[in-house]
């Protein structure tokens, strides 16, 4: 892959007057037969328009989950190569029939693998990283005047050349990673809603859907919860400065761009449009407001170690001891104990999948360590604000604390970054902090205005 | 694929002590997650016997008729290149599962696409012809002391490097390809019955499974509608000299012998068991007689062309317009006509499937070529007895038509080879006329001795 920078291939593209579009849709657009016979008329759109398309593909609906089953049945531990190799088969069956049914069109369509793809991953079965991307024959297939469809979520390894996946959020890394190595001037991410919002709409009713995020907080919201695309994609995005279009395989409304570049002209909402127009309005509206939209998190737990000695390098071990068990941490929190002096009590998140895990470790570690004892919670949740420019606005902070307050919402756990302040809660509290903080945010799209910190703005 | 006699190659591995086995099983016997681990199972007994391991395996039970339908539903004819990547998904499905299978009784085992597997192919998609194979992977995989399962029925194109599939028979084509490319001790298809027999046993219930049979004879059966082995199978065995043990899924009985050597020491039936004994006096019965069985096919129809011009030249013009097609033309007849002095008629037979392209081919060429006009018969059937040295022995023609006199069954077309006869009737008669030939030939489980011809044999 030719690395280079966002301006550099821009730059290049803009001089042809052929765009490169990735598109990529996941298993509920190409649920049966039917749902992929709309998705191929989507695509071949896009080809009349005379874009080069990629399509990248999911498989079909639960067939992912069905083919689990099915190693289930002859195997409670199945080994991860040939559970690889098992759910590769389920895009192998979307593509297929997605390019036949683009043929059925009147349109050439080749189907390839993620190894033809050139989609080159460590050997990490289940969860690979991707580490090149070689896209000599889907170059061709563009040059030969075909559209490209690619199995999303699979790749091959480098050494071995054994099968592998990717794990969550895949088939969109696939496309974002083709995107930038074909230099594609978009990448959208068709999916069953109609964009990121300020906020989950089934908590918020009033959500506004985003027009424009950039990469960083966009990689917060990921990070914080927001499900519609996951942190690794964003940060491959972010990395090659692929412009990604999320929005809905059910409408045609634009959906969120994810970039910090202008939106490509030849993909920029028509003006002639009025219902355009109108959302144009709402958009420079929300590009002036700081606060992106408040992300919420069910899925972690919260551990505490109580009465750990108040000497250097005790919480060394203890994350050395969890880090051991490749348990990714979140938030942590330190107090001094209140019960002993010279004793402290450390808190931290981690994914509740992994509690019973980091649970068993420390408990083995706890003599050596010399801590009291360990509490598990897995009642909380997390509520946290992405905007831009956070730190330097100190209000920004306040005004969380004051909804939270008046909701009657108590705080547990306090973590900030330049962009993000995220705190936890009881879980069944969480609610009602979102819609607080959305609506002090002025995020609610009844409300008139977006609540603006700092100087600049309106 | 290193090629080399069949001496050489059996004299080298008699003095090795492991035996490569390939065993190949079909869909129906890995129908579902029961069937695959009873077939894991099986496997397992073998490496633990000592053996090297290749299994080669086809799509679970009706699931490539399943994905064949889906593509019906976005296309009513899908491009052949998709087609072969969507049916591949089921291999890939079933050798997953059965490695996973294996992996769970404590075993290693890998699967391997017949990409991974070296399985070269041309690019026939649907109907591929293995080119070359070279099984590198497969090799190291036993040399790690893995099961190796590769997926059957499937290659991949030598030059564009697209995925095929063999067509039908075609994964006993790739176990045998394999067992050849490797040098394997045999090569065990297993199947939902107990091998080949005389005849099919639901028109002949007294007829015999057949303990031995050469490759010359396994072929013609197989040409004539044994359905057992497919031809291509068979020739691909006999041109690298690769005994085929064709077996039951569902017993542990012995099943058939094809080839022209004996049969290796460490897989003959043991001395010991008395009902092997008794089934070895069968077999040694069994190889004096000349005639090896009775095989008949539905499968064909018949096309007359009447009133052809009685000039050199006007067969090849209509057996070109045929051939371009790409039609197999089998049984051919041509007799002087009785109506039209200066004219003659020719019957042929052909694939019942390709009835109606070649009436359109002719008609379009009636014309040109002048004769008078085509009928179309499929009501026919088609009866061939299949034995070793039959042209020397002018009995067997004889005591063919004459079993057939006596069912009252009418013969409407003859053809000859060194091995077999081949008769065309009514297809309403075929059954009888099966029946008859095979208790004329002495083949009948409850006659006591087979009809044997010439001066050799008892």
């Amino acid at each position: 892959m030719q690395l280079r920078s966002g301006t550099e291939r821009i730059s290049e593209r803009e001089e042809t007057a052929v765009s490169i579009v990735v598109q990529k849709f996941g298993g509920s657009s190409v649920a049966d037969a039917e749902s992929i016979k709309r998705v191929a008329q989507r695509i071949v759109e896009y080809r009349q328009a005379g874009h080069e398309v990629v399509v990248v593909v999911s498989a079909m609906g639960d067939s992912t989950d069905e083919l689990i089953d099915l190693a289930q049945q002859v195997s409670p531990l199945p080994p991860a190569r040939e559970l690889d190799m098992l759910l590769t088969a389920g895009e192998r069956i979307s593509m297929a029939v997605l390019a036949m049914a683009i043929a059925n069109l009147g349109f050439e369509a080749q189907s390839f693998t993620g190894s033809q793809a050139g989609v080159i991953t460590d050997e990490q079965f289940g969860k690979a990283r991707i580490i090149d991307v070689t896209p000599g024959r889907i170059r061709s297939a563009l040059d030969d005047g075909n559209i490209a469809i690619v199995a999303g979520f699979q790749g091959v390894s480098q050494t071995a050349k054994n099968i592998t996946t990717l794990g969550r959020g895949g088939s969109d890394t696939t496309a974002v990673a083709l995107a930038a190595a074909l230099e594609a001037d978009v990448c959208e991410i068709y999916t069953d809603v109609d964009g990121v919002f300020t906020a989950d709409p089934r908590i918020v009713p009033s959500a506004r859907k985003i027009d424009e995020i950039g990469y960083e907080e966009m990689m917060e919201m990921a990070a914080s919860g927001a499900k519609v695309l996951m942190l690794r994609c964003v940060e491959y995005a972010r990395r090659y400065n692929v412009p990604v279009h999320v929005r809905s395989s059910f409408s045609r409304k634009q959906g969120t761009w994810v970039t910090d570049s202008p939106i490509p002209e030849a993909f920029r909402p028509a003006q002639g449009s009025t219902a355009l127009a109108a959302e144009s309005e709402t958009e420079s509206t929300m590009e002036q407001a700081i606060i992106s939209g408040v992300a919420h998190d069910r899925s972690e737990a919260k551990v505490t170690i109580v009465g750990v000695p108040d000497v250097p390098g005790k919480a060394a071990e203890i994350f050395k001891t969890v880090a051991a068990q490749e348990i990714d941490i979140d938030m942590i929190v330190q107090n001094i104990s209140t019960r002993e002096p010279g004793k402290t009590d450390i808190s931290f998140t981690l994914p509740m999948t992994d509690g019973a895990k980091a649970l068993e470790a420390l408990d083995a570690a706890k003599d050596a360590i010399g801590f009291d004892q360990v509490r598990y919670d897995d009642q909380i949740g997390k509520l946290s604000v992405v905007g831009a420019g956070m730190r330097s606005h100190p209000g920004v902070t306040a005004t969380l604390f004051e909804a939270l307050s008046n909701a009657q919402v108590n705080i547990d756990m306090i973590s900030t970054s330049e962009i993000r302040i995220s705190v936890v809660t009881r879980v069944d509290l969480l609610d009602d902090a979102v819609r607080a903080a959305h609506a002090a945010y002025g995020l609610d799209s009844d409300q008139d205005e977006a609540v603006v910190y700092g100087g600049t703005g309106r």
